[in-house]
């Protein structure tokens, strides 16, 4: 009897060209990471329920792959690298000392709905400092979001705001709104209008018509056209409120964002953006999130912001931190949707191909003396017909291809066809092989 | 309430000393089998269970970690990467096309009992071709072994059998014994004596007190000293049976071993060893093990074969292939244990220090202008004591650091301090830092 050989909803099969173009970026981001010291860390995919549970929100709590093991265990798969971070510092932070910088890219598992470019198993690229509340940790993690985008080739504006600011701005009032609800409701603006947003403003959040005017006002300053502008007018808004909140929210936005030049990230990077609030609960102060400009429709392609602590649950030692996590998935969706993936199916430079098993030991050979200059190189596995071996270099996109017939043998010079441009180079001697086809290469 | 921050057993939290260490080696085996022209692919964590369940043993599906997801569905973490390979190619063989060469570095989860070097979520790192059954690719295999053992600087010998002599030689004598039991048996000849162990062959598997001797001669030719002599004495023995079967595993084995100089396998990393079996049921000729040359009690850390049809649960299309698979944890475990294994705790190559506030700016642009030459370099992030920034680099094994203080920005030269040999290189101008920390970092 047979098995259909079937994939679970919301999971994926990586054929070569995807995980060739998938692992290269993630090693793009490993040294960009690696580049500013922060280190690679990991963790178990299971983790005991309690460690997991109530950590991001219901819906995760909802969303987790949860079961009993062979010893009866209550054991789930991580739904991302934040909480599994948390409890690693509880247990670790003594013997790595802070401040602790490390990065972490690995799956997570999600039962969410599935829907295009939302999976059920994912690759997520965190990174964090933990341990101090230097705004330059924060600024640092702007220029480290600039550096892994441009990377991978990602045209972007990072827009970076500061809880404190909204928060503060509330407190002044006496508001008990809360700030990210507040926020939800002015994202309905463009959808359904300005005055069915007041009035959601003036019911749900108990604000007067002067303050959603002031409110509208703070957060119209966004749309100043410099960033000194910005502050400036933020500078001004801030002083007459005579809140203390506001007061640190604005210079450790101020502070981020004057040193970004020093980090090395150009103006047109980033921008300041007073409505961003990031869903999760557990920022407190700068919050980050990352437009791809080609294709904004697509959302946030890096998102993170600071937390006061980090591992409360697990242990008793305060532990602030500051960090971010690159969606890849969405990176590599808005790539193919821009036709800017690669759909390179090897990383083979040269086939060699083989004529007769006479001759099968000599490109053997051959294919060993390439290899060890450096050189990827295939040698076919059977001596069956050129065409075969041609036809095969083709539907792999192999581009070089090395005959190694009875009299290149007897000659010991050989010949080089390019599939893709047809061109033929004869009779290379064996020793000028590596490079010639170095240089033919480099052409492509 | 605090919850206790405790790992599963079984499973690991990774320090970044170990994970920069195994990352390291997981490069570099990628970089081996991408030169041969093997390319990645990757397959979801969590099957299907029916695609899981009878495929490896008894055992494995008791091991397995399966339970109903939110859907009901009765799913499984994969316990190995080539069950997933099998439903992978039934799947997409006809867009990948033959001969198709993979590589699958991904974790597994097996819910064995946790011991020394056992562990319930453990790395595999597989390479296959598939869909020729051409001996030469089965000699590739044991290239790639042999050039990923070196790139791991293990010395090892990788030790090479055809499953088909000792068949064929049981179906000579008529015996319907399992070779697989057979060799069993034998290897408790060391612990039991030659006599327990001719006794449990004569009862068990039927064989008469002159076909035990022979078995014996057969076994022993292992241990002639030269691959000539242990082939020219085995090519007599096989052609005094006369069965069909035997003689095709001696020609296959001959095949193979004559063709390893020609792919740069030397004599010494290889040797043929007629007594290794592998437990697995679906190898049907060649089969490999790897010693670890300076610590053999930890097992074979390379194993594989080859096998006659992977997918036939999935698909009716034959596909005959062989492969294995390097046993990184293992490596890792001997490494550990010959004291071998790198304790760099980060790839930082300076540390750039931070005087005061009013300095900080400078000490991240001199950073980000370092890290734009490739230097890997950390700015610490607060303007604490300098003391506490160096224990900092002790601590982190950071070797170089940079000071940037009032007198040295107001030079625009900068003083680097060695923390390993203590020393110190004073007023370096900006335009030369680079290249006089690049030297330095040459020198540890």
């Amino acid at each position: 009897m047979r098995i259909e050989p079937r994939v679970l909803k919301g999971f994926r099969d990586y054929l070569p060209e995807q995980t060739i173009e998938r692992q290269r970026m993630i090693h793009l981001l490993e040294r960009v990471f690696t580049s500013f010291g922060f280190v690679p860390i990991d963790t178990p995919a299971i983790e005991y329920a309690e460690i997991l549970l109530g950590k991001g929100s219901d819906e995760t709590d909802k969303q987790l792959y949860r079961f009993l093991d062979n010893g009866e265990r209550d054991v789930a798969l991580r739904f991302d690298l934040t909480v599994p971070l948390a409890r690693y510092v509880a247990t670790h932070i003594e013997q790595l000392g802070t401040p602790f910088k490390r990065f972490h890219i690995a799956p997570v598992w999600r039962a969410e709905k599935p829907q295009r470019g939302r999976y059920r198993e994912f690759i997520q690229c965190d990174f964090d400092t933990i341990g101090t509340t230097s705004v330059y940790a924060d600024a640092e993690i702007v220029a480290v979001i600039n550096s892994a985008l441009n990377a991978l080739d990602v045209k972007h504006q990072i827009r970076i705001n500061n809880r404190l600011l909204l928060n503060g701005f509330l407190e002044s009032l006496g508001s008990e709104a809360k700030p990210a609800s507040v926020l939800r409701t002015i994202d309905k603006l463009e959808k359904q209008g300005r005055d069915s947003v007041e009035r959601e403003l003036a019911e749900e959040s108990q604000l007067k018509t002067q303050e959603i005017q002031d409110l509208f006002e703070f957060l119209a300053l966004s749309s100043e056209s410099t960033t000194t502008d910005l502050l400036g007018k933020l500078e001004q808004f801030v002083s007459k409120r005579d809140n203390e909140t506001a007061r640190k929210g604005f210079a450790q936005l101020a502070s981020l964002v004057s040193s970004l030049d020093a980090f090395g990230v150009p103006n047109e990077a980033f921008r300041i953006d007073l409505s961003i609030a990031r869903g999760l609960d557990y920022y407190t102060g700068t919050v980050f999130e990352t437009q791809c400009l080609e294709l904004p429709a697509i959302g946030s392609i890096c998102s993170g912001g600071r937390y006061d602590n980090l591992a409360s649950l697990y242990t008793s030692r305060n532990l602030p931190g500051v960090g971010a996590s690159v969606g890849l998935d969405r990176v590599i969706a808005s790539m193919e949707e821009l036709g800017r993936l690669s759909k390179k199916q090897t990383m083979t430079e040269v086939l060699v191909t083989v004529f007769d098993e006479s001759s099968q030991l000599k490109s053997i050979q051959l294919a060993d003396q390439l290899r060890r200059t450096g050189l990827v190189v295939e040698v076919y596995p059977e001596a069956t017909k050129i065409a075969n071996q041609l036809k095969y270099a083709n539907k792999k996109g192999i581009d070089l291809v090395l005959f190694v017939g009875e009299r290149e043998i007897a000659a010991n010079a050989y010949g080089i066809k390019s599939m893709l441009s047809g061109e033929q180079v004869e009779a290379v001697r064996a020793e000028d092989l590596a490079s010639t086809i170095r240089k033919l290469v480099k052409n492509v």
